[in-house]
């Protein structure tokens, strides 16, 4: 019945249920069937735990285990999605596994553009060959209907994964240390934070401020607000036209010096964000796709894409400063030296997840949990229902652009063109008053074939920015549960700590410090709601005003093309 | 073998060929089945010839002939289509027919909205019941899928009739005289004037003139040209409010006199005109309708087309000023005795089919009959062309009002709900600075919502005129095909006697009597032609012109109201 395992890497126990293991130790497994990527067993000392499904392999029919290193690469695969096979070749072994990339199996699925840095495989062009099978639903035409089943480019929702995620793991919680290891709790090392885990040396330049705004906690405002264009997306080739890839020049305007980077630079720097900081909402990317990467339609809309990404980074006053956002943005891409330099520091960054927090300095008086709590509770209404809503309106929009391009242009280029056949029958008349007439009649069917046009252009200049903005709020409305589940998390261990002071069981002392740091966690969460609330107001205020503007302009250009129809049954 | 037949009126024979009969007389067939309409047989006398089927009751089994007079109401009705059972009660038997109603059957099928008048039955509600069940087609509601079946108000081609009569007529006219009594050119009176067997006293008032125009022969401009307004379609009663009926309140401008007239009045003048005039094209009458006769809708559209029709009536030179149409215009409407004397006077009137011909004077010049032959080819096949375009057209914009109405509103208003709920979501952040922004995206919803139903309102101010116009035109055009018949029916003659001269078989003073007599037909056709095309040129013109700028007033309403939206965002 004892189904045997043999552990592939050294994993140290850092919580109470988990199970020490050697490389190449044998284990006794209770199941060959992970539950959330555990295993449960016991090691050759007795001991029993969880341990990663993904550290060990099941050794079938009692076979000796055959230590060979090379599976390493089959089962790094597996961890390292965005990683092609063959990335691994200049590794003897698989690496240890670091604390951040224990989680990696579960963060596959929070982060989907999310991909682990490595010197080694930074060249590769896993971008633009490989990482793409990742990203089946991205391909597809523009404006599918939404009543099919069809693929679509608005795809409107990456919230099943998260908010899955976060659904699963808010029934946790509830005792002194989560047993789930992939609470996002946990896994952002809010709760090592909250238990006084976590440390680190904060530097002044790293230190982050929550001040107390009209509204409520926000975040300090960048003293040295800038933005970045992004232009030119250009066609680059390598080994000698073997590989090709697009590369993009961003220009700050804090340093007027343009750089180029690639999507995969946007993607790695991405990783870099949603590990470091907890509870903020790091914008998503624009989706990947498959197909037609090359292709001019796509091109300019994933740089559309990245705009309203770097809009949305040179706003937050965190996230605009921190360091590896600051790396990305002013290296030289010519100086590849500095480059890897400030590459490696940011991997190796110490002040990411918990750690995070201990940056955080907060306004002098603490707030009231209650207030708090109500207030994230509110938020998190708001946020389904603005989540339903964008979803409503994100299908409407695109139900509406695919209408006006099929049915709308076919309407009135079919107006046009009976118009164009009234004319014809009408010169057969050979009537020379009447040629005028026919003239204009003609020119009306053109005017009625050209506003058929019209229609047809109309939606990538007025829905598409409209559809844009959606999709980035989308992600932002994905990143939300996961962030109220950290504070919802601190809370709960604020009241737990309470009951055990109660009880006897705790400090007063202890209690009050993770009071204090629920206050912290507390303060940055509504600073960050604060902040996503000013934005959406800026941002769909702006947008609303840009569609309306481009509808009217739209409506005017039809006008014009009447008014000069009309004009030539003047001299008819 | 011998079949018996009992002549149910006198019948006088006319023409070679038709046999002349008593009313009782007893008759022998030579079949059963009419050719046309007509029978063969022997009279008492032995005479042979035909007879018009209508005018015997064949005996069955030799049975002996039933002298009964009510018989009469039977085959009246089937000659009297608009005519209901029961509307012969106060006639102690069927009145022997006159010329003009031995064509009745077929007539029947040419006028549709052609009733026969008397003044016994001028007062019966019969175009209020009966006569609706002779248009069938006429139910049903607005903007029917052209692709389906279902029924359509715009029904833009009643030329199935006439064409398919013209049709079969075309093939005789190539002997002396045609033996089918019912060809167009023959049932028109063009046949018996242009063998000189018109006669008729032309007053000076009945004088038509043609004049040599600028392109070609034209009618003589009417020296007082006055129009005609209809105004307050209003429902009348009587009997006690036992019938009720919608009168339309007439003023033409010359009399600045209002009178009031309801359908069957036009109706009634209608049939007059068609029989009087061979070759001009009377406009033809909007459709009856079955069901929904006092709905505001149907009465709103059917004065539409009365005021359509009453524009092309005012604007023909010789229809305007013909005696009935003017005392249908000027006769007061209380005034019965009067009324009652015009009408009998028009009914009576002798100058009408081909004694019509007898009124016309030409310009001194005869026309050169292979011009003319050139011209009239080359306007059949411009009516076929401007048929074809227009039923296109027509069919077009039935489907352009259709999309307008449903699709094109549902999509307006989709958008509307979207940005309306997008505002409610909104509404719950409880943001202060976000209220101006959530009122704004609200008044955007409306605005669309307001959009989609201006969209629906639309077509009843561009698209229905322009499909009048196109209904108008289509009755015209259904008429073309008759008159053209006449003139080509007249030139066969001319070309017959040409050659019965070169053979010695006619005098050459009998021949050019033909020859003056084909051109006055000749002119009065082209004159026609060239009116055609002046009121077509003025009313496409004139509609093109509406129809643009009430599109262009459709933009900037649209264009008006997101301004007005967008204006909200300004405190946003």
């Amino acid at each position: 019945m004892a189904l045997r395992a043999k552990a592939l890497y050294d994993f140290n126990s850092e919580n109470q249920g988990e199970l020490s293991v050697r490389e190449n130790e044998i284990l006794t497994l209770y199941s060959e069937h992970d539950i959330e990527g555990w295993l449960e067993g016991t090691n050759s000392r007795g001991d029993r735990g969880l341990v990663p499904a993904s550290y060990v392999e099941i050794l079938k029919n009692d076979a000796p285990a055959a230590i060979n290193n090379n599976t390493g690469s089959t089962s790094g695969e597996s961890r390292y999605a965005n990683v092609p096979s063959g990335g691994f070749e200049n590794f003897s072994k698989p690496s240890p596994p670091s604390s951040s990339t224990i989680s990696a199996p579960l963060q596959q699925q929070d982060y989907r553009q999310h991909s682990q840095g490595s010197d080694e495989d930074w060249d590769d062009d896993w971008d633009d060959s490989s990482t793409v099978a990742d990203e089946p639903h991205s391909v597809g035409g523009k404006y599918n209907d939404y009543e099919g089943n069809g693929p679509s480019t608005y795809r409107v929702s990456t919230s099943a994964g998260p908010r899955g995620n976060a659904q699963q793991a808010r029934s946790s919680a509830t005792v002194g240390r989560n047993l789930n290891r992939f609470s996002t709790f946990v896994k952002s090392g809010g709760e090592a934070f909250v238990l006084g885990e976590a440390s680190g040396f904060v530097k002044d330049g790293d230190k982050i401020c929550v001040v107390m705004g009209q509204y409520g906690p926000e975040w300090q405002e960048n003293p040295y607000p800038f933005s970045c264009t992004i232009d030119d997306p250009t066609k680059q080739t390598k080994f000698k036209g073997m590989k090709s890839y697009i590369s993009y020049k961003l220009t700050p305007s804090h340093t007027q010096t343009q750089v180029n980077r690639r999507y995969k630079h946007f993607d790695w720097l991405y990783a870099r964000l949603a590990e470091k900081f907890p509870v903020i909402s790091v914008p998503h990317l624009p989706e990947k796709q498959a197909t037609g990467r090359f292709e001019e339609d796509f091109i300019s809309k994933r740089r559309k894409g990245l705009i309203w990404w770097m809009n949305h980074m040179t706003s937050h006053p965190v996230l605009a400063r921190c360091d590896v956002f600051q790396h990305f943005l002013t290296c030289s891409s010519t100086d590849e030296k500095a480059w890897k330099q400030g590459k490696r520091k940011a991997e190796k960054d110490e002040m990411v997840g918990a750690n995070f927090f201990l940056t955080i300095s907060t306004p002098p008086n603490p707030l009231d949990f209650q207030e708090v709590e109500s207030k994230i509770d509110g938020f998190k209404t708001f946020t389904k229902r603005m989540d339903d809503s964008s979803l409503q309106l994100n299908a409407t929009a695109n139900e509406f652009a695919r209408k006006q391009i099929s049915g709308f242009k076919k309407e009135y280029q079919k107006v046009g063109m009976s118009f164009k056949s009234l004319s014809q029958a009408f010169e057969m008349d050979q009537q020379v008053y009447s040629s005028g007439l026919n003239q204009a009649i003609s020119f009306t069917g053109d005017a009625y074939e050209a506003i058929g046009e019209y229609f047809a252009e109309q939606p990538s200049k007025d829905l598409d920015p409209v559809m844009d903005l959606l999709a980035l709020y989308q992600g932002h409305l994905a990143n939300f549960p996961d962030i109220i589940h950290v504070q919802k998390g601190a809370l709960t261990k604020v009241k737990e700590s309470q009951k055990h002071v109660e009880e006897g069981k705790m400090d007063r002392s202890q209690a009050e410090g993770i009071n204090d740091r629920c206050n912290i966690i507390s303060c940055a969460t509504l600073a960050e709601i604060q902040h996503f609330h000013q934005i959406r107001v800026r941002d769909f205020k702006a947008q609303m005003q840009s569609y309306l503007q481009e509808q009217i302009s739209f409506f005017q250009k039809i006008t014009g093309k009447l008014e000069e129809a009309l004009r030539k049954y003047d001299d008819a």
